[in-house]
């Protein structure tokens, strides 16, 4: 007999450990920590505070997000269906230039909230600000690796203070949270900041201990101003400033050679791959397939929600795996069960966060998300692999746990009032639009 | 002052004719007829039977699939990700041989309650015994167009059964259950039937009056089988023999030519786009917006729930956007309006029946859906058809009415037991693997 905290039994339970699914599963957690994982049949006996009855469900680690920009939730249709640049350009720039900081936490409040209500459990995000986002994150009670985003001002003393800002941020905010909120810097992009700032930021990176976080290849035309510019691609550049490394996070990489996917391997590079944006923005069809054979370690992220709109990772995993399959024109390509994987264990990996989440196994913190299958549309279970990805949304996660914390409940946000939320943000977007 | 049955008020409505949205709008119906749409400060005084209130709800119609299996949700999640051939041959059309009419039938009431439960009022199916297919539509009280599907056998006598029983069904049902079931007929495919056999399909289908459901440039494999047997690719095919018109409803039509296209817009030919399908197939990237320029209706469809996973439409909707962004590499092309547009108002073009539904207006069937805005991932509201296309799925659908009937509201099922229909189907689909 052991007492435990909580015990999710009679479940299908998916550790995301190879294919295994256990039936009748049952998993309990002790503090924040997994202190069981199995069939119910063959467990210790538990004595716990809570028991949640798992029969008619599937429990499997949390989503992770590899990429998001989870403030932009205030900017959610704004000028829809444009050109990138002229979005950014026309719309977007200028209104980040108006945010202030209260309105990155709202927009970090909304963000997370969907977030944890379609299921991920931890994401990685860049934008300007982020220890406000770390506040929404800390109270929603999400995990997230977050890098103040920095892009090279004409005027180098707004680069030196954006720069400075972002290391104060990190140092103060990195492992806090219970060790559920991390930081990494975010050098926007090789085509916004130089190569000398870059190789700055790598070394504030290293002297604080922290990862990197880039857009990476993601739109030709930039790239080929880089390469007009420095005479070599944005991969090659960076590799030669000495850059690349295990730490680095690298968003889309699409647009890149075999050689440079080599490169991104040997230096063990990790990858973002955004299939909803990628699609939505028009950039390209990622080769990620051609990567994962090289070895490169790829999570899945939804990117901002102003360009995809949506913040939910089961809907961006089913489009992981249909641009690939259409990319490569072949239908066997990233299956379901890998698709999950690189939501799940390799978005922990690619977050260097494996050693703690990402799968459900005896000693990990208890990020979870319970689902409920009793609905039409993830009816008859032939394969759960494929209904969970195919056939599933954010909206049959029915409960979430990270931490050992239970978020949410049978769809009830145990942690914050939503409606509140919603208001708030209404307003504050509202209000953006006006002033 | 007058009488009507359902009054909906105070809700954004969107008619789907032109961009307009009404704030607080108001909708009203006697029996199954929308008899006012418009503002509700400029409403004449309504006494309703029942009112729903709509506030921060959006009031649209129904959404319309032009291509689905139906009763093909029974095999979801077999199978998966393999190549179309392979998975046809080995698992689906062996299971398929083996299937009873009662299988149709509850197979079909899975995906008409899946359907319901999204959004989706009205659906055009192709499969073995419609009939079955259309006592599901009569019981859930969705609207449906019913194409018996015909393969040539290479037993005679089995062909002309086939082709007996479709127009059977199609004389018996057209037009039935208050006229929300119509039939088509539905020759499977240009390699599945003989030239011979699609003439006289087509000429029955003269004279029963009803429309045709063919599969049309799908596998480019196929398609080059075709050429190689008649010298000429499907469409020219179907020109020659003088199948193409106005009331053909083309599945597909990923390879087509520039002057494949124009024959299609020459002849009226409606087209439906299956994005999901085409691309976890691997199949390839339609033409679409080439089709639309050259005038041709197009709709958009689920495909069967074996080969999508999902009967979503909204999920459908969404990605049938991104993939013509992708395809055309520009992000402005089928932009949120026009592919809710092509859900609703041309879907109903599509399967002929715009006078009857497709749009909100004064005199149509009243076939609507209500949405619930309030809610994390459809916030903020800067462009309510951007929230509905690119980040709303059909679990945020809260009530449907189809013909003036409520068939769900507040997600729940009014028409039927929604917990016997999922035992069942699971039963079902159980058995046919087991027998």
């Amino acid at each position: 007999m052991e007492n435990v905290d909580v015990v999710i039994r009679g479940g299908v339970v998916l550790p995301m450990k190879g294919r295994g699914a256990i039936d009748d599963g049952l998993v309990a957690i002790k503090k924040d920590v997994i202190v069981y994982v199995g069939k119910a049949s063959k467990s210790p006996r538990f004595i716990a505070e809570k028991v949640i009855e798992g029969k008619g469900k599937a429990i499997l680690p949390g989503l992770v997000n590899c990429h998001t920009h989870v403030s932009m939730t205030l900017f959610r249709g704004l000028a829809e269906d444009q050109p990138l640049l002229r979005w950014l350009r026309e719309t977007i720039w200028p209104l980040e230039a108006k945010l202030k900081p209260e309105d990155i936490y709202v927009g970090a409040l909304l963000g997370c909230l969907e977030m944890l209500k379609t299921g991920t459990t931890c994401f990685a995000d860049m934008y300007f600000r982020e220890d406000m986002v770390a506040k929404a994150v800390q109270e929603l009670g999400l995990r997230a690796t977050l890098a103040p985003g920095i892009i090279e001002s004409q005027n180098a003393a707004q680069t030196e203070k954006m720069l400075e800002e972002s290391i104060i941020a990190a140092k103060k905010l990195h492992a806090t949270a219970q060790g559920r909120i991390r930081f990494q810097l975010g050098p926007h992009a090789v085509y916004s900041c130089s190569p000398e700032l870059l190789k700055r930021i790598h070394k504030a990176a290293l002297r604080l201990r922290v990862g990197l976080h880039i857009h990476l290849a993601e739109s030709e035309d930039l790239a080929r101003q880089v390469k007009e510019k420095y005479g070599v691609t944005e991969i090659p550049l960076l590799k030669k400033i000495g850059f690349l490394g295990p730490s680095v996070l690298a968003a889309h990489c699409i647009h890149v050679s075999k050689q440079e996917i080599k490169t991104l391997a040997k230096h063990q590079v990790k990858v973002a791959y955004n299939p909803v944006a990628n699609m939505k923005l028009a950039q390209g069809m990622p080769s990620i397939v051609d990567l994962l054979e090289a070895g490169v370690s790829v999570g899945i992220g939804t990117d901002g929600p102003a360009s995809n709109n949506s913040l939910d990772m089961f809907q961006t995993v089913k489009t992981a795996s249909l641009l690939q399959k259409i990319r490569y024109r072949d239908s066997t390509v990233l299956p379901a069960h890998q698709a999950l994987e690189m939501a799940t264990r390799d978005g922990a990996k690619v977050l260097g966060i494996e050693n703690i989440v990402g799968t459900l196994e005896l000693g990990k913190k208890a990020d979870l998300i319970i689902i409920d299958l009793k609905k039409p549309h993830l009816l008859p279970v032939h394969d759960i692999y494929a209904n969970l990805v195919y056939s599933a949304t954010g909206s049959d996660v029915d409960t979430v746990m990270v931490n050992g914390k239970i978020l949410m409940e049978n769809r009830q946000v145990t942690v914050t009032d939503e409606e509140k939320i919603l208001e708030k943000a209404q307003k504050t977007a509202q209000n953006l639009l006006v002033h």
